[in-house]
């Protein structure tokens, strides 16, 4: 089997409905590109005129178009006893400007008659007057029945009348939406049959083709898709980590891998599949979510193996206790226990910074005990790359001293109403000479920065170049409530290359303090090498 | 259909292998009365011999029995060529002095030859030895058949040849383990209807019965389960909260309100099940678990709704956006607050703190444009229930002021590398006083907090019972950098309830000030509502 099956992704719609997640537009721009990269053939961008956000990601998109994948508009069918072409809704959704629209309409009688209070008729003519309309403005249309299984369950013969009203109409997808996610496997299995059979011999003005959008409702949404999958549907709409409303959506990220390597689909290609893992932990990190280490194929705990036995028989012949490589998702076994899987990490990641440390050198074990001790206080390098290249120099010897630091203190003060007032002074030796400095900013944090960047300014003119691009703050042990360890995430940037930097700390200014600091020192220390390597050049 | 199926929970011993998961004697007892107090018929409770602990649990529930489960000692096969009777792994499971022993054994033959280094032979003796001994001992026993699905497929009759064997020698349940996690539904469908044939005429010491047991690394774990009982499977193992290795074991927590809500099977009874909500945060309280609150049907989101549209039609009739009721299982309908929300959320929110508005109010018309002027700002209240109640109710003009804030000032200050200090000096005015107290803490958010507690605390005394239980933060727009706006989020207790709060702004102590503030003030709020509830009651 080798059959193609077309993966849908509404993490930017249907995910973002998730309650505690909201994404900014570079956000979703970011998110976007990164699903393009992994070669997902459509991408729902959002319901434009809904939110004015989406509106303008969709110009954004049309400024700079993704490579890969279609970006697709989702909206709803035009309003009760109106006409489609004066619809400023569906007028929304044309100034998007994708090739594709995804429209939802309703299939349960109790949705037409109770909710939209109007008559089965006119729902019917919603349908097709909608889809009449996209169609005649050129756009391609994938007709998402809402409430599907519900509807078919209550009324099967007008819950088919409008998939035949849409697909006659001009819709090329019929999607069916378990909405509710109240539906289980074995009925999708046998609904699905149905309702294909239900098609056959119908004349459309396109080729049909079926797919599945489900919810987690009942815990079930992964079999539920593959269920229908395997009763012929092949498009499967679902969302990154299975983020959204209530239980949230189908997870792509266990959806592909059980598609493309256990049942032989074509998805997203072999080498595609391989980012699966990097691209769920850089959404939870845009999210600002926290990872789900115990998620399927992805999660930092899938492949993990603990107790002698179990490791010894894992190593002799992973296949025992592992249903799945777990190289072809892109994550790693991990063996809770034994450092040796942790030496090879370290060797093969600091490969990737051009250092080649080797396995019987006491520092490369001196290196893995000091990172797994800093990971013990909660220091992650996995987003920090630029932190853990200083502490492997720092640990072979070769780390440069640019500055040292004597200390700092912050002030902030509010009165009343007023606005708080933040100040900061650091004390720093630069090349024999200490430097006093102090700076005022509207946080704790910028205040610091500011007054660190003035000390060094004159040293280090090429400072002025560095920006702080993204400032992330996750709370450690929440549990602890206010004396709880943080973590600070702090990317940089020179224009050319950027790079991230952690601190930890309980006090969220000592983290934000040391994160701040390794950014700058890093940026100087990129500016160095390029130096170097150019003069080697010249010569 | 009212069959029976056997729930078999094994929370206490494979739910403990989770990763980050670690159970104390007190907290496994705990646990278990939970469990015996919903009705599970069956409660692994670890494997004596392997593990002290577990020998000490089974003898404090000879102790003090449980009422209505049967409690479970679990163990392996007798070692390759040995005796049952001399094997001191399984004299440690007679001393548990259970009823009934769970046995596992390989069905796999790579795992015979290369897991335990014997023959095919040998390994069908030391089920039959075992399970004749335990017999012979006057225990019932529950066969495992570990790693079913994957030996099955790699050798039928060799596999079918393991549960015979089983069978024959006085095991009264088999079970099918898919204990890598890595099979589908459809799989189990297929394997498990030509098993069950296969037993099909075969003489046997007892009626046979058939058990599942599934791991979660496909993200199919609970649609495995049911895939199984639709076969005639009539035991179904897993986990409170789904527990477990790698990605967990089938959640009980989902497959009960499934099995007995959705597909009729009587579990543990229509009463027991509305304490299926409370079971599973109990759980997740004693292991020191975040809840998950996106699980299905019990997860804090599993019944929420946000958006205008929807939430009117779920008012009118719940039927349209909800799969179940979701006090069926103990849970609660939660109307979310946010951008997207019309007057219909304000209000039915306001319901739910007991404050009734009218729809044609000109107050309710202020508290919506407040909230989305709040929401522009960058504040959230869908988790922050508690400032949203104080937000209405100074709207309303009916919040009470329990103290004025003059001001703050926080110090932080660090000296090379020693630690970094931090002092906080707060101005309150309570009762006509001005109070201004100053304390230390280990961050400048914790010093905070505690000077507001010193100037509080001899007016309200009542605030040495509150806690501050979470605390979150999120940087809204990470692209400025350090000079972001933040939100923070803090959960405060006063041991019986919890209430979240939120502060934005660009300066994360002020966020935090804010936020803290707002907590102490509503903990005082409720504590007062309590007091004259009571008096209420009294006279």
């Amino acid at each position: 089997m080798t059959q193609p099956l077309w993966i849908y992704d509404t993490t930017l719609r249907d995910g973002a409905q998730r309650e505690g997640l909201s994404l900014s537009l570079d956000d979703k721009l970011r998110i976007a590109r990164q699903l393009d990269s992994l070669g997902i053939p459509f991408i729902e961008g959002g319901w434009p005129g809904a939110n004015p956000k989406d509106v303008q990601f969709f110009w954004k998109l049309q400024e700079q178009p993704l490579v890969h994948s279609e970006v697709v508009a989702f909206c709803s069918t035009r309003r009760p006893n109106s006409h489609a072409e004066e619809d400023d809704n569906l007028k929304a959704i044309l100034s998007a400007g994708t090739r594709w629209v995804t429209l939802f309409g309703k299939s349960w009688d109790l949705h037409v008659t109770e909710g939209l209070q109007t008559t089965l008729t006119e729902n019917l003519a919603m349908i097709e007057d909608t889809i009449k309309f996209f169609r005649s403005q050129g756009r391609r249309v994938i007709y998402d029945a809402e409430h599907w299984f519900d509807g078919y369950k209550a009324n099967p013969n007008y819950a088919l009348e409008t998939l035949k009203t849409a697909a006659k109409a001009g819709a090329e997808w019929l999607v069916f939406c378990d909405t509710n996610g109240g539906t289980l496997p074995h009925e999708i299995t046998q609904i699905v049959r149905e309702v294909i059979q239900a098609f056959k011999g119908l004349e459309t003005p396109f080729p049909l083709q079926f797919g599945i959008h489900t919810h987690n409702d009942s815990g079930t949404a992964v079999g539920n898709a593959i269920a229908a999958v395997l009763e012929g549907v092949n498009m499967v709409q679902g969302t990154i980590n299975g983020y959204g409303e209530r239980c949230g959506n189908a997870n792509l990220c266990t959806l592909i891998p059980n598609l493309q390597l256990k049942l032989g689909y074509n998805c997203i290609g072999d080498e595609a599949i391989k980012k699966l893992t990097e691209v769920s932990r850089f959404v939870s990190e845009v999210a600002n979510l926290a990872p789900d280490d115990h998620a399927p194929f992805v999660g930092l705990s899938a492949f993990s193996h603990k107790g002698g036995i179990h490791v010894s028989a894992v190593q002799k012949n992973p296949l025992t206790y592992e249903h799945l490589p777990p190289e072809t998702i892109g994550n790693q076994r991990r063996i809770v226990v034994s450092d040796q899987a942790g030496l090879s990490n370290v060797l093969a990641k600091a490969r990737t910074f051009g250092i080649d440390l080797d396995r019987n050198n006491p520092t490369s074990r001196k290196i893995l005990q000091q990172l797994k001790d800093l990971e013990n206080q909660g220091y992650q390098f996995e987003a920090a790359e630029a932190s853990f290249d200083l502490l492997m120099r720092e640990a072979l010897g070769t780390r440069k001293t640019f500055f040292t630091l004597k200390g700092f203190q912050v002030h902030c003060d509010k009165s009343s109403d007023e606005i708080c007032h933040a100040l900061a002074t650091v004390k720093v030796t630069i090349k024999g000479q200490d430097i006093l400095e102090a700076a005022e900013g509207n946080g704790p944090v910028s205040a610091l920065d500011a007054a660190l960047r003035k000390a060094l300014m004159n040293f280090y003119p090429m400072i002025a170049e560095f920006q702080l691009r993204d400032y992330k703050v996750r709370i450690l042990d929440g549990g602890s409530g206010t004396s709880a360890k943080t973590r600070v995430l702090v990317e940089s940037s020179n224009g050319q290359q950027r790079w991230t930097t952690v601190g930890v700390s309980t006090n969220i200014i000592d983290a934000s303090y040391q994160a701040v600091v390794e950014g700058l020192e890093y940026g100087l220390l990129l500016q160095q090498q390029e130096q170097s390597v150019s003069i080697v050049t010249v010569s």
